[in-house]
């Protein structure tokens, strides 16, 4: 049985893949992965007594300290402004958060931001507010918020920079490009799937000889989901390999909070 | 470093991830697992000069036929009922298919679905039509068609089986019964997830003192979504041990289309 190597960076020639403690040099790999556990950490042993359970996904170990993932059920952190905060920012979000309880739910958010960038529809608020804590309740604090305003004016930015003819849309090359500039290559069949949904004009994944085209509420959610799902294949491709492994139960976990957001 | 392992069924001791050729016996795996390559394939050479590309995921590879995965842009090919199909539904698809093109489309099957069933929303029939096709045009033929009706019955029966108190919803436990009567077994922390987001009464992945619960719409969306993921991490857990890798490309292109359907 062949298993091809795939993706960036060649892969290390006898990849340690369940071999507690083995050394590994993966070629173009930085010194210190993020998310690689420190060299002492004890190696973890295999549970046992888990085959055959009947169902799909039966018997699925809680996650350990050296594969974590994220609790959807964590709760929220207080949080502050970081200094030098935009005071316009300061009292926008201050504005929404009339109890003063330090959080903003949904719809606070989708209005506050409405008054700085385009409007924007719940759902792409709702991916927003995951994006950027990774857990399932639906507030963020001034941390949060401020982050996530940056990265609106970041996109903002970028979508004016691609949209050379000034149409209020990008093409898939353009997509390509600006998450190109983003720091995310997604291969052209990822930007064909993103373009072909979100083009108004073809109904839905329906071909149209007009070239397809996105616009900027589009393009957002576009960068808010390259950006999350490469966030967490990261934290999983742990040797920077361009491959990533995932038990199932730890898959469903990832890749549900998206869906469901 | 340690790579814990995880999930049902034990890893084989020396696993041969990217080691073309090398032997393996996974205890609790099948003889042939599905998806696997036949013994004799040819070994995959790991792409040259592929590191340090600057964005993330880089100089991604096309996929090979040893690690395939659908083309979500594939044609979906014409089809016919299966022999022994009810009249009732023939004529339901005919009524609907009102230009005799042998395909119907999402608001079409939205129409026809709700004769039977009870209404559901866009998002869940886009939801069907992607999980029935694995492919990314909003249109089925015969064959999914009836797929689709009967899948519903079955799910349609499951839920009230489990409703045991004909309330119209079920609640974390008996969704994880109805789940794994299905043959999915889901972690609790997953059925939360699933039941947080669908409950109507708690607005929204906020916790609330009652017991949350869910309606036959979002129980079916739920059926849905865990038969899409669970099929697509099983094509890649082609050693059926519960644990699956996925390329940066493949896990984008995987999870994608569940997002934008």
């Amino acid at each position: 049985m062949s298993y091809p190597n795939y993706g960036y960076g060649a892969p290390p020639a006898q990849p340690p893949f369940g071999a507690p403690n083995a050394p590994y040099a993966p070629y173009g790999a930085p010194a210190a992965p993020y998310g690689a556990a420190p060299v002492g950490d004890k190696p973890h042993k295999p549970p046992k007594d888990q085959a055959g359970a009947g169902a799909y996904g039966a018997a699925v170990p809680p996650p350990t300290a050296s594969m974590p993932f994220a609790n959807p059920f964590a709760a929220l952190m207080p949080s502050q402004f970081p200094p030098g905060t935009d005071p316009n920012l300061v009292s926008c979000f201050q504005m929404a958060d009339q109890d003063r309880s330090g959080f903003i739910d949904d719809k606070e958010l989708q209005r506050a931001l409405s008054t700085y960038n385009q409007s924007f529809s719940i759902r792409t608020v709702h991916l927003l507010m995951y994006m950027f804590t990774y857990i399932n309740t639906r507030k963020i604090g001034p941390k949060e918020f401020t982050s996530v305003f940056y990265s609106l004016q970041n996109w903002r930015a970028i979508f004016e920079r691609f949209d050379r003819d000034r149409s209020g849309k990008i093409d898939a090359n353009e997509l390509r490009d600006a998450l190109l500039n983003l720091g995310f290559a997604v291969s052209p069949m990822v930007l064909d799937l993103l373009v072909s949904k979100y083009d108004k004009s073809s109904g839905g994944g329906k071909a149209t000889a007009a070239i397809k085209a996105i616009e900027y509420d589009n393009f957002i959610e576009c960068c808010l989901i390259v950006k999350g799902l490469t966030e967490k294949f990261k934290e999983r491709d742990t040797m920077y390999s361009g491959s990533a492994s995932f038990t199932y139960d730890g898959f469903m976990l990832t890749v549900l909070p998206f869906l469901i957001a």
